[in-house]
């Protein structure tokens, strides 16, 4: 917390943190590993020199265990989840059509693979998921490309259950698809406005359809 | 992750868990204390058949400790926590002034408190973090306003280092609390796009005006 340590910085070993912090090893070994689970550290095994935890601040991993996990146990109800991703999502949106050196490429690529019509819904939908990734991380902010993929991956297991529901699967996967070129050529434009309204409808149409989020609740 | 435990109900004792799962108590008592800092439950001490582990989740704590680490580990830029912030509290204005069961009461009971001439600069930056969480509180998304409170929680000491390097400190004062006075009569007279950017010039100008963030980056 003092900002002393950064990704790459070794911590002292196990046994140099329990003698110079006076604690147990049980409770030097508990807090490394809520540091790991976090994304701070990378635990090595051993007992080396070089066997002390390596601080990689890697926050996504963090981001989406904890997400996961409080959605699981009911912490934050599914529709608060869906109205904070409309928030994300249409900013991202916006923010990538008004950007002078936005890079789709990966977007364009995803969106080729999903044009795959044999594809099962469970493939199409982590396509999907990774699109929307896509576009957050070619905004260049690295809190809300964590946000959104912990939302996402929040919700996973919701979004695949509402796919069931959905009787016409081909035709909703054609629908996706359109829209989801229909949001990035908006973005290419340069269109703010649309790319923002887009992402939102597209989001809200599939959450209602699968009957993951009732409309009103939006 | 099954959905089984929600909040109020206990976990088996760490005997039982360690038995049942065939892992070492310390195994257990490690996972324990990660789900106790991500705020998913809270330990009891003892042996008894009261002494297992109860679901709590309580988000807000677990983001909290999160965002401070990863901030303080420089897992994320403090221009991009800034940028998040924007968004997220854009969208909190925009949606109390288009709500119509918004309670502002404990927002005015903040700006009222602000209103002390001789408030030093930590206290007033208290309440003013405070008057910003009340009003994602009162926006009814536990998400959001869980995630605010993080992001204010990480970037606090950047914020108090910042107030020192503001010469009139009397006069930096007196502009906030006519700006925060202004955003809650735009939420209360149902005016979103102004409200919206009251909070966004409100922020922006108190980052680049204490040396944050230089207004470039944002």
């Amino acid at each position: 917390m003092e900002g002393r340590l950064g990704p790459g910085d070794r911590l002292p070993s196990e046994r140099d943190l329990s003698a110079d912090l006076g604690v147990g090893r049980s409770s030097v070994r508990e807090a490394l590993r809520v540091l790991e689970v976090m994304g701070l550290i990378r635990t090595a095994t051993g007992s080396g020199p070089q066997s002390g935890a390596i601080v990689i601040a890697t926050p996504a991993g963090g981001m989406q265990q904890l997400l996961r996990l409080q959605v699981a146990a009911q912490g934050f109800p599914i529709a608060d989840v869906v109205q904070t991703r409309l928030v994300l999502e249409g900013a991202v949106a916006a923010s990538l059509a008004a950007s002078e050196s936005r890079d789709t490429a990966a977007a364009h690529a995803l969106l080729d693979a999903m044009d795959d019509a044999d594809l099962p819904a469970p493939e199409f939908l982590a396509l999907d998921a990774q699109l929307h990734l896509a576009l957050a991380e070619a905004s260049g902010n690295s809190v809300i490309a964590a946000m959104m993929a912990g939302l996402r991956s929040a919700i996973e297991s919701y979004v695949l259950e509402g796919s069931a529901r959905i009787d016409d699967w081909r035709g909703m996967a054609e629908r996706l698809r359109a829209e989801h070129r229909a949001l990035v050529a908006a973005i290419e434009s340069g269109d703010g406005d649309s790319a923002r309204s887009l992402v939102h409808d597209h989001i809200i149409g599939y959450y209602t359809a699968s009957g993951l989020v009732p409309d009103a609740a939006l």
